[in-house]
């Protein structure tokens, strides 16, 4: 499994996202799930994925193939607005899902993918999108301000709580971290090291990067202070009548 | 949807349960999901249900006719091990969904449910149930205090960061209340009142119960308590190195 999630708030883009895949609880592995693609002073975009590893290699291949292909009909870089960019990402997953679709079922594995693409382009507004494993895809508003792809539900209360458009890039960043982290304690198929990509609007370049590792200091920290936060709003908590 | 959750500490048991069910999003509904038997001095149980309606209420219908028949085969009265009644409401499901599979399934609808049981039987130490659709069942443990049914995952975080074994029965039901909160606000399938059992161990009497509205005092202030507690905690997280 994966947990991914991007934020757009007045400020800039945060995403976050862990590194384990797993086929199968005895076949546990590492990858990064989030890919940048930047082309400084022009375009500055952040790929995060999900589902199917296949899948999801795949359609990152096929996105690097592309750029690099002077006679390819489309790629990244042709662009013109961000939902351009989502349409194509999906494309390549549906393409690459039908491929294999069937030999998939037949062994009842899922062949699923999906996908968050977030950046800017210059004289535009930076924007997220979650692209479904369906080809189709939604944006960020200011009133649903993250998105989320995979694992999704256990770290969601606190973005709920915690996240709005006026949210400090910072905060939203440690926001991302925390909600990271309640999914990796109830959830064993998601799991470090975390990255985080910290984009500040009209920067048009490369994003503030960190990979976190369960050891790192600053995630230590995080850990301890946010456990020590809990434990201490929940000693507030009011008491009932007979106590 | 639903989102219920039992408890069990060294010093007792908490049920908790929302109220709403829905056929739809245009056939919302307000149901008590906590069912209570109780023969002091013998035997207290409390049964929470989830899943589809029709089967949930033909299993307490059913549990019901059962123990006023005077012919019946088995009842809950007649159990000796908590265990037996969890086989016996497995086998009431399994039975139920049976009869509306078919008819189900054509339409696209789910008929399956699912329960937790817990109590105590005089002489024997106080248990909690999860039990299945397919009718075989759990029991929570030292390790693993709390089990779920319904929409488990977004109130599962705190649970894991709060409950253990000595958690006090008061403690324990106010994280029961703070992880329905949380649900409640992520997701609209599940919803007030919120109702509240309290057992303590050896009493085998009627749990202490409350139903919780929106506008209860006590459920508003842990709402205002724990949101400000999380706000606290979240401003107490480390900076990044360059802030």
């Amino acid at each position: 499994m994966t947990y991914c999630l991007a934020i757009k708030v007045d400020k800039g883009l945060v995403f976050a996202s862990d590194s384990r895949t797993n086929a199968g609880v005895d076949y546990v592995t590492t990858y990064s799930k989030m890919h940048r693609f930047i082309w400084p002073g022009e375009m500055m975009c952040v790929l995060l994925t999900s589902g199917n590893l296949a899948t999801s290699q795949a359609v990152v291949n096929a996105v690097n193939h592309d750029l690099e292909d002077p006679d390819a009909k489309f790629s990244l870089r042709m662009v013109d607005h961000l939902h351009e960019a989502a349409h194509y990402i999906g494309e390549l997953s549906k393409t690459e899902q039908e491929q294999h679709r069937d030999a998939l079922k037949k062994s009842g594995s899922n062949v699923e993918a999906s996908f968050i693409l977030g950046g800017q382009i210059a004289g535009r507004e930076p924007e997220i999108y979650m692209i479904y494993p369906q080809g189709n895809y939604i944006s960020a508003s200011p009133e649903t301000p993250f998105l989320q792809i995979g694992e999704a539900k256990y770290g969601k209360p606190i973005l709920d709580r915690i996240i709005s458009a006026e949210t400090s890039l910072e905060d939203a960043a440690r926001c991302a971290l925390v909600s990271l982290d309640s999914t990796m304690r109830s959830n064993i198929s998601v799991g470090p090291p975390l990255e985080l990509a910290i984009y500040t609007n009209d920067s048009l370049g490369t994003p503030r990067h960190q990979t976190l590792a369960m050891t790192s200091p600053l995630y230590r920290q995080l850990q301890k202070n946010w456990n020590e936060g809990l434990q201490r709003a929940f000693k507030r908590l009011p008491r009932f009548d007979w106590e």
